[in-house]
């Protein structure tokens, strides 16, 4: 395993890599570290289905707002890399801050529409800096295939729509999200939570579970959300951001449940903003 | 020569060309048709440099403004196609309006700061557009090197920058800039012109020419500025949009002149709008 801090280190090596064996394929896991089993589920889908894999570990400072916890988002470099050698992973791209955003960038991609969505609402400016370096680890890593966790769903509707809108020549793949035994989806942010918060943090899987029960007889998405946004309203020690049934594709709201319908909340748990998510009415329940 | 209608197509037109030889290299002039010799030009340098040679011919409906030209913007495909075969270019890509833009596309590429400057100011929107599309394109026929006119020399700034801070792996080049035998920088909006407005159209050419004697002695970037606009006030059928001597990165303003200052003016000749500038001191003068 080959660990690359700059653009034209990580270049040279995926050169290196890929002049073997011309028909080869390499896929891209991108990361912002502190990984979990989610994560390596993620490493594991590219090791399958590619030749080569790239995982990249950055702390992107362009998706934090000012009073969000970019400074304090945890880093376990280390570890990370531990665990990536055990997977089997090939390249490791850890560039530093300067390295992807320069002082003197002024060039953003943004998803109008999809991008002001969801946590696009609740975290102005959240997108357009996934985009933009999304975009730029994929002119830099140049994948045939890139993974990311149906966890994000939001974040996958917008690079979905990135992707198709600009004409980016790789496969975008779309992962189950990955849970703890009682259901808590797994997150980087999950080690911000005290042994309390952790109890309480658990209402949000709980709640997308009983949409889940309620929508095999109840097809009015807004009922659906009323009874979502109730439940976490009741639960202790959250305080709600969102709850929405949107189409999963565009994040707006529907009316009529259908299948592949997105039940998307995001909450905070003491200071800790966590997401989750079902699609409907199959798939992927908690 | 090989005309491709769709991405599908120029991609795999695209891939038969390179797989015959894994060195070979592809270079793409992004054109809107209606080719003069300063597109030509641009071909001629992409044969020199790359093995192979792809154009572009979109007239891209998002770089115009609502009450801009693009209906009536000359379309000469046939014509544009028989030059291009004398060239030896080996693929040209023609799609239409909705395969590059279609409805629901919502994503943009948009350069902050150099993106709004010269024609991004005079044309709210433009250079959104331009790199939006550039960057499919980049996409889309993934060239080595690219070729651009320095007549769009606000343009080329945007476009270098979006080159850089999105890490794109690609060679910007850039051509000087082709002009008639008595100064009149080549555009395919020439064609607009009446006999006479085509002698009004003069008095940019050389405003410049004199802007560049004067710059032998004359340092103070205002100065030259200001003799810049009284030419160009004076001057018959001219109405002035912007006459400005910048950094030819930034598109900021200089105070004194430095090598490589870029001496930029847009103009309306009767309903014409027509761009040109000089570098200086030194290169490509009227």
């Amino acid at each position: 395993m080959r660990i690359l801090l700059t653009v034209a280190e990580l270049r040279a090596a995926r050169s290196e890599l890929l002049q073997r064996d011309a028909t080869a394929t390499l896929g891209l896991v991108p990361t912002m570290g502190a990984l979990h089993d989610g994560h390596l589920a993620l490493v594991r889908a590219a090791k399958e289905r590619c030749r080569f894999v790239a995982v990249s570990i950055f702390v992107n400072p362009l998706q934090f707002g000012p009073s969000e916890d970019f400074s304090h988002y945890p880093r376990t470099f280390d570890q990370d890399c531990t665990l990536l050698l055990k997977e089997g992973v090939d390249l490791v791209f850890a560039p530093a801050a300067e390295e992807l955003v320069p002082a003197h960038a002024t060039t953003f991609i943004q998803v109008g529409g999809i991008g002001d969505r969801l946590d696009g609402k609740s975290r102005p400016g959240h997108f357009r800096g996934v985009t933009t370096i999304v975009g730029k680890l994929f002119h830099v890593v140049a994948p045939h295939a890139a993974f990311f966790g149906q966890k994000d769903a939001a974040q996958v509707a917008v690079l979905r729509a990135m992707v198709r809108d600009l004409n980016f020549d790789l496969d975008l793949v779309v992962c189950p999200t990955v849970r703890e035994p009682d259901g808590l989806a797994l997150s980087s942010r999950n080690r911000y939570l005290s042994a309390e918060e952790r109890i309480h943090a658990l209402a949000l899987s709980r709640a997308l579970q009983s949409i889940a029960s309620m929508s095999v007889q109840e097809k009015d998405a807004r009922v659906l959300q009323e009874h979502l946004r109730s439940c976490l309203a009741a639960a202790e020690g959250i305080r709600l951001d969102y709850a929405e049934v949107v189409d999963p594709r565009t994040l707006e709201a529907i009316t009529t449940m259908h299948k592949g319908a997105l039940v998307a909340v995001a909450a905070y748990v003491g200071k800790t903003r966590l997401i989750d998510n079902i699609v409907l009415p199959s798939g992927n329940t908690p």
